[in-house]
C-alpha cells in the first residue's frame, strides 16, 4: 500500500476490506509522505520493518528485488500523485488497485489508461457503489431487459459534511477536497459526482452522448464547486438528471439511483443498500432482498450472509477486491475470471470518470451552456 | 360549477373538497357540453333542475338574474376553455375557482391576470400541494430563517399511469393531456411540472431569475413531452433541479421536495404528507407530524384531527376551499382574512405556471440551450 | 346526532364523514348536556332551531311526530349513556350509529344487542379502521386463502397522549377515559384494545377461543389499566398477541396488524393506510396500493382517488358512513346491499368488544393467570 | 476453532468477524466430526496442518503442549456439545467464545457458569445484537435517564425461513433446529427468542421478575414450538411482551425493540441497525446515525466508518470478538478494559438465557399458565 497511514481514512477502509475475505495479506508499503511517521505506522499493521518504505520509488524497488514480491499495490494517495505512482509500478510490472479519481487531469488519465493497456497489467479503481450485490443485481436485470430499453435515469449524490467551511477548521478530508491543485477541476462533481455517474453507466450500460451542466459553490472562499446540476444525454435516446452536492444537510452519504425503463423501474439507495425496489406496468411494488433464492449468481457471489442480516459499505468494498484478487488470479493462470472477477471498475472507467469532470466544468463555463461529450465515455 | 359532469376526476374532487368542511354548497351548475348529460348528472347531484344550465354562458346570465345567486363558479372544463369561461363569470361580477393551468396559452394567461386585478375579483387556482398544512408548515419555517438562506431546491413530480400510449386505448384522461390544442404547449411539464414549479416557489418564498430545460417524448407518437429536466437558477443564487415525468413507472403521484438552506433541511413527500422532515447542522433528522403542538398555526388551522390520523389529498384541497371561501367572506366584510385565508394560489400564481411552461418549451426548442426568464416569475 | 357539541372531537369527525360523500344530511340534534349551548351550537351547523333539543328524549319524541323526521340517529356521547339513548331510538323506531364502545357494561352491551336483533333496527358501531380500503383487500384476501390458513396475528394500538397524567390537567378527553364509571372497566384495553381486537377479527375472520391478560397503570393514580398486554388464542389453533397501551410515546396513533399464514403474510399500518404489505413464500415483498386496479371491488367501492393521492382516517371513516346509508336504503327496499353496505360493524360487532374487556379484566384481576373465553365472540 | 467446518454457517461468521479487525488470527482448529474432511478443511483457510486437529480433545492436549499456543477457542459446534468442549479447554486454561445458546440444557448452564467463575477464565457467548454500535448508543441513553424509567418493553425476533418442513428437506441448519436433543427444549424460543430476551435486558437494565408463556408448533410434525409469545414482568413494575417465530413470512431477520419510559422511548431495529429512533414528550421523533458527533463513546468505538456507510451484521459480530480481545488482553495486563471490552456477553448472560428458556417451556407445559421466575436473571 502507497498512503494509507496514520489517521487516513480511504486507507483503512482498504486494509479492512481486502482482509474481509482473506484473499489478500498487507506486506509491505509506504504510508506517509513523513517516513518515519510511515514506518511507526507500519509497525501497527505488524508489517516487516524490511518492507516498510520510505516512499513510494523505495517501494518499487526494492519489492521488485524481493522474491516474495507483493502482488498488487493500493494507492490510496491524493489525487494527483495517483499518476506517478502508478506508472511506476506497471512499468516495473506491479498489478494496481488505485483510489479514485484515477487522476486528477485528464491528460494523466489519458496517459494512465494508455499505459495500462499496452502493459497489460490490471489497474483496477475502487468504484465502491459498483461492489453492492444489488447494484449488480440492478445491472444484470437492465441487462437482461427486465424493464425494457431505459429511458430516464435519475441519479443522486448528496452529502452533508462540508455545509459549512469546514477546511478553514482544521479538516484534513475537506482541505484537500478544496483544493484545485490536489483535487482536479471538479468539487462536488468529482469527488462524488463521478460515483453517481460512475453507477449510472453501470447499472444501465448506457453511453453518454453528451452533458450539460450548472455548477455552484455556496460555501464562501471555496474555490471549487459544491453543487452540481447535470442533464445528461444518452446515446439512443435516454435521459438523465445527475445531481451532487456536499452541502445538502441531511444526508450522509446519499447515493441513490433511479432507473425508469419501458416495462419497470428500479431503484437502489446506498444507506438501505440490501434492498432493491422494483416496478412494473401491473402498478406493483416490489421489494427484493439481497440473499434471496431468486438473485442473479453476480449478486450471489457478493454475498456472505442470509437475508435480514444487513450487508453494507465494507462488505461492498471487500467485494472489490475479491474481484481485484480473482481478475489477478484468473489472469495469471491463464484462465477466465469467476463471476466476481467480472464487471470490475478500471482503468477505462477511472479514465471516463476523469473525462465526464472534465466536460462538467468546460459546459459549466461556458457562457453558451452547451451540450458536450467527454472525450471517454 | 362548470365542467365536472358524469365521469369527470377532478369535478368530482372539488365536489367532495367543497363539501368536506361545510362551508360551499354546490347549488348550480353546468356540467357537460352535452347540456342533457349535464342536465340528468345534476340531478344526482340533487342540484334545482332550474339551476341546471346548457352552458356557461347561460349560467352566467340566469344566475346574474337571481337574488340567491350563487357566490362563485368553480371552473373544472378542459385548459383551453378556462379563459373565456372566467372570463365571462368575472365580468358579470363572480368570483371564480379555476383548476390549473389557468389557461393553455401564456396570452390567455396574461389576460385573465390583468382582468382579475382590474375587477378586484377573487381568482383562486387549485395549486393543491399548496393546500396540504406540512407544505405551509414548510413554508413558514423557511421564511422564519429555520434553515438559513436557500441555497439548493430539489423537487419532482413523477407520474407513472402514462408510460404506455393509453390515450391511443380510450383514455379520454390521457387523451387530452397529450393533445397540444387542449393542454397547452407542455405536456408532463404543463400538467405537473407547474405542480412543482408552483409548490419550490411556494415554500421558498424564491424568484426564478432563469432556467433552461431538456423536454423528452418517450412514448412512440406522442406531441408532447412525458418527461422533462430543468435546472433553475433563482434570484439570489439559489439552484434547484426540477424533473416531472408521465412516465416513471413505480410512482403513483410522487411529489417531492426537498429544500436545503445553511443551517438545514426541509423534506417534504406527498404520499407520505402528514410529516415533514428536518435535518440540521448537528447531524440529527427530525420527523415533524401534522397535528403536533409545535407547528405553526397556519398549518393548525388546516387540519381536522389530531396526529397520527392521516388526512391527505381529499383534505388538502378542502383546505384550499375552505381558504377561498375565507378570502370572499373577508373581502366581503371588508376585513383581513384569517390564515386560512392567506398564502392561497391566485390569478397571478396561475400565470405564472403558464410563464415557466413557455418558457421551458422555448428553452428546449432552442437549439443553443439558452438561460430564459419566464415573461412573470 | 345526540351529543358532539362545542368542542366535542368524534361529533366533527362523525359531521365531516358523513357529509363527505353527501349521502348523509345533518337536520336535528341534541348537542349538548347544556340544552342552551347545546342550541347555540346547532345553530353553527345550520340546523333548523326547531329541530334542535334540549335532550335525547324531546328529540325521539319530536321527530317522531315530523313527517320528514330524521333516518337515524348519530350517539356521540360518553359511553355510559349510549345505551339508553340507543334503546330510546330503537324503540321509537329509528335505525342507530354508535360511538364505540356500545355501551360501558357488559350487561348493557348484552342487552342492546339482544334489543337490535329483535327490533329489526339497524345499529351501525363506529370501529373506524374497518372502513380503510386496504383493510378490506386485507380481509378479501385472507378470506380467498391467499395466505393460506393462519397460524399467529400480532395486532397493537399504542397512543402516546396520555404518557403523563393529563386527565389532572384539565384535559376532558383524558378526564372520562380514565373514570371506570364512564368509560367501563377497561381503560387503553377499553379505549383503543377493542380497536384492535376487532380489527384483527375482521381481517382473520377468526373466533377467539381464549385470553389472558396482563393490565398495567403506570401513570400514577390512574384508576384503569394505561397498558395491556393480551395473549390469543382463536379456534382452530391460531395465536394472537395483542398489545394496547396509552403510554406508549412515540406513537401518534400506531394501529398495527400483521397477520402470518401458512403461504403468505399481510401488513397493514394506519399511519400509511394506502399501502398492504404482502410476503409470499418466495421470499418477495410486495406493496400493493389503495387504487391499483388488482384490488377487489371491496376495496374499489370505498376509495375516491387514484393512487398515489392518500386518503385518511376522514375517508375511513366516511366509508362507514356511506356503508351506513347504503344498508339502510336496501333494507328500506328490500334488496341487497351493495358491497359497500356489506362487511359493516353492527351491534354484535359492539357487543364482542365488551365481552373482550369484559373477559381481559377478568384475567388479568384473577391471581391464577386464567385462560377465559368472552361471553360473546 | 471447534467445529465451523465446511459449509458450516456460523462458523463462518465467526472467521470473518475475528478477521475483520485483525485483533485475531486463526491458528488451529478441530473442524468436523469427521476428521479427514476437517482437516482438508482447515488447508483452505491456511491453517498449518500441524494445528488440524481431529477432535477438540486432542486440540486442548496438543495446544496445552506448544509454546504458541492458541489465546482462545471459538466454539462453533451444536449447542449440545458446547458444555464439554468449553469444560475442556477451561480446565486446560484457556479463554472460550462461545455460541449461544451456550448450553443445552439448565444443568449444564449452571455447570458451566459456575465452572467460569471458579476458573476465571473469559467466557464470552456471542449474542450477537448486542454488538451493534446503535443498540449499545440505546443501553447507554436508557443508563443516564435519558427515556426516565422504563415502562414497557416490546421485543420481537420473527423469522420466516422454517414457515415450512425444511428440516425433512435436506435442511440441516432446520434440522438441529427442530430436535430436542440437539436443540434443547426451547424451538423458536430458543433459538432466537432468547436473542430477544437478551437484547432487551441489555438494553434496559431491567431484571425479569416472571413470566408466562404459549408456545404452538404450526409445522406438523415439528417436535419444538416454532412460534413463543411470552408477557413479562420485570422487577419494579416494568412488563414487558416477547415474540419470536420461525415462520413469520415477510420476516428475514426481523430483529425489533421498542423501549418505553416515563419520559421518551427508543426504537431499534436490525434490519436497518443505523438508525436508533428517539421519541419524547414532546412529540417529535429523532433519528440518530451511527457516527453521528453526539454518540456515546459506547457507539463510537464500535464503528469504523462515517454515518451513512452502513455498516451491519458482520461488523457487529467483530465488535464482539474486538470486546473479546480486549477483556482478554486487559485481563492479562492487570488492567480495566477499555469501552469495546466492556458490556459484553458472557458465561451468565449464556446462563440466563438457557434458564429464560426453561421457564418459558415450563409455564406453557403447566395447565394453570403460572407466572414463573426463571433460575437466573
Amino acid at each position: 500500500m502507497v498512503g494509507g497511514g496514520q489517521g487516513a481514512y480511504i486507507g483503512n477502509i482498504h486494509r479492512i476490506s481486502s482482509r474481509l475475505d482473506g484473499a489478500w495479506q498487507l506486506v509491505a508499503g509506504a504510508f506517509d509522505v513523513d517516513a518515519e511517521r510511515g514506518r511507526a505506522f507500519a509497525l501497527t499493521q505488524g508489517i516487516d520493518p524490511d518492507r516498510s518504505y520510505g516512499d513510494y520509488k523505495e517501494m518499487v524497488a526494492a519489492e521488485l528485488a524481493r522474491e516474495d514480491r507483493i502482488d498488487a499495490v493500493a494507492i490510496c494517495t491524493p489525487n494527483f500523485t495517483h499518476y506517478p505512482i502508478a506508472r511506476a509500478f506497471i512499468e516495473a510490472g506491479f498489478d494496481v488497485i488505485c483510489e479514485k479519481p484515477i487522476t486528477a487531469t485528464l491528460e494523466d488519465a489519458v496517459a494512465l489508461e494508455e499505459l495500462t493497456r499496452e502493459s497489460g497489467r490490471f489497474v483496477g479503481v475502487t468504484y465502491t457503489y459498483s461492489g453492492y450485490p444489488m447494484v449488480h443485481e440492478a445491472r444484470k436485470r437492465v441487462a437482461d431487459g427486465e424493464i425494457g430499453r431505459v429511458r430516464t435515469v435519475q441519479v443522486e449524490y448528496p452529502l452533508e459534511w462540508m455545509a459549512t467551511a469546514i477546511e478553514h477548521q482544521g479538516s484534513a478530508q475537506a482541505s484537500w477536497r478544496t483544493d484545485p491543485k490536489k483535487n482536479g477541476r471538479g468539487g462536488s462533481i468529482g469527488d462524488i459526482g463521478t460515483h453517481a455517474y460512475h453507477l449510472a453507466g453501470f447499472v444501465t450500460g448506457l453511453k453518454l452522448k453528451s452533458l450539460t451542466a450548472d455548477l455552484s459553490t455556496f460555501v464562501e472562499g471555496r474555490a471549487l464547486d459544491d453543487n452540481a446540476h447535470v442533464m445528461l444525454r444518452y446515446e439512443g435516446g435516454a435521459r438523465g438528471l445527475l445531481w451532487s452536492s456536499q452541502v445538502a444537510l441531511g444526508n450522509s452519504n446519499g447515493v441513490r439511483l433511479r432507473v425508469f425503463g419501458e416495462k419497470g423501474s428500479l431503484s437502489w439507495f446506498q444507506e438501505q443498500p440490501n434492498e432493491l425496489v422494483l416496478a412494473s406496468l401491473d402498478g406493483r411494488t416490489l421489494i427484493i432482498k439481497r440473499g434471496a433464492e431468486e438473485l442473479s449468481e453476480d449478486a450471489k457471489v457478493r454475498t456472505r450472509t442470509p437475508p435480514g442480516h444487513p450487508e453494507g459499505y465494507l462488505e461492498a468494498f471487500a467485494n472489490l477486491y475479491a474481484g481485484f484478487a480473482e481478475a489477478i488470479l484468473a489472469r495469471q493462470s491463464g484462465r477466465d475470471p469467476g463471476p466476481i472477477g467480472q464487471n470490475l471498475p478500471t482503468a477505462y472507467d477511472g479514465l471516463k470518470g476523469v473525462a465526464f469532470v472534465d466536460a462538467v466544468v468546460d459546459s459549466h463555463e461556458d457562457a453558451n451552456q452547451p451540450w458536450l461529450t467527454p472525450l471517454a465515455v
